[in-house]
């Protein structure tokens, strides 16, 4: 998986999410409540709240895009209260995938990464690709789904994965 | 990211797995209860339970090194019940993992994966690793994660990221 596939790969799990967001939307309306209280919906007492996942998801793909092409990362504060306004946020983040090429990415192996919470440490490319942005990004759109699902959306692991690009002949 | 980096992945993964499994132990002793009730919890009542998600999490890592590789994938019933037995399939599932070396998986890109779910349709093994093992063992891996957390075991971020090969120069 080149480093172009993974944000493809990013983006389409984004593009899921949003689906995960319209089932949890038809499941509020459904039981007579404002789908904006799942956006502060949690699963532990100390863990960030959906909306928060899904920024965290959203900034993850972000800075892996802007940090494996050079490409400054949009600023885009965590502001978000309710569902409408995380589209926004989500089209906003794959707005920014969407214009990373290829090209944009070649020598991403061999790029430094320091994100400022390293501290002056930093990772190789290919290193921040494998052991952090693809284990981080999953992390926050699986907790996302997990806190709706725990919410009695009508989830299912096809939901997660979307469409395969299967053949038969 | 590389077929064999990417098992590469999934094994320190499910060695994270191991380290949150002794979180729960050692919450599960703090509390005065049985860590194996732990493996029977779940989120939703539709939903795998702990054991099943950490059994899927090492099917998925099993046969994605299998059907890459060419490699039979070894049988590993989903028997299961507590958490020693649980830290035994992990343990038999990174052996078959680390078994499994980058000579073994040249080519796989283009071997055809034809899981029997897919009912005689089948996915290019690069599309087979990004479109459907990569989501698909994050999901269950961050599941258990999320399952474990949600019953009170004192897991954070690093415990899921683990080890990084950070640098200063």
């Amino acid at each position: 998986m080149t480093p172009h596939e993974t944000i493809r790969l990013f983006t389409k799990i984004l593009e899921n999410l949003e689906k995960w967001m319209d089932k949890a939307g038809e499941h509020a309306k459904a039981r007579s409540f404002e789908v904006d209280l799942l956006a502060q919906a949690r699963l532990a007492p100390d863990q960030y709240v959906f909306a928060q996942q899904v920024q965290s998801a959203c900034d993850q793909a972000k800075y892996t895009a802007a940090y494996l092409s050079g490409k400054p990362a949009p600023s885009h504060p965590d502001t978000e209260k309710t569902f409408a306004e995380l589209r926004e946020r989500i089209r906003k983040c794959t707005g920014f995938l969407a214009a990373v090429s290829e090209k944009d990415l070649a020598g991403a192996d061999e790029r430094k990464v320091a994100p400022p919470w390293l501290q002056g440490r930093w990772l190789r490319g290919r290193d921040y690709l494998v052991d952090l942005a693809i284990p981080n990004f999953f992390f926050h759109v699986t907790m996302a789904y997990a806190i709706l699902r725990h919410n009695g959306v009508n989830l299912g692991k096809m939901d997660y994965i979307g469409s395969l690009p299967t053949r038969d002949a």
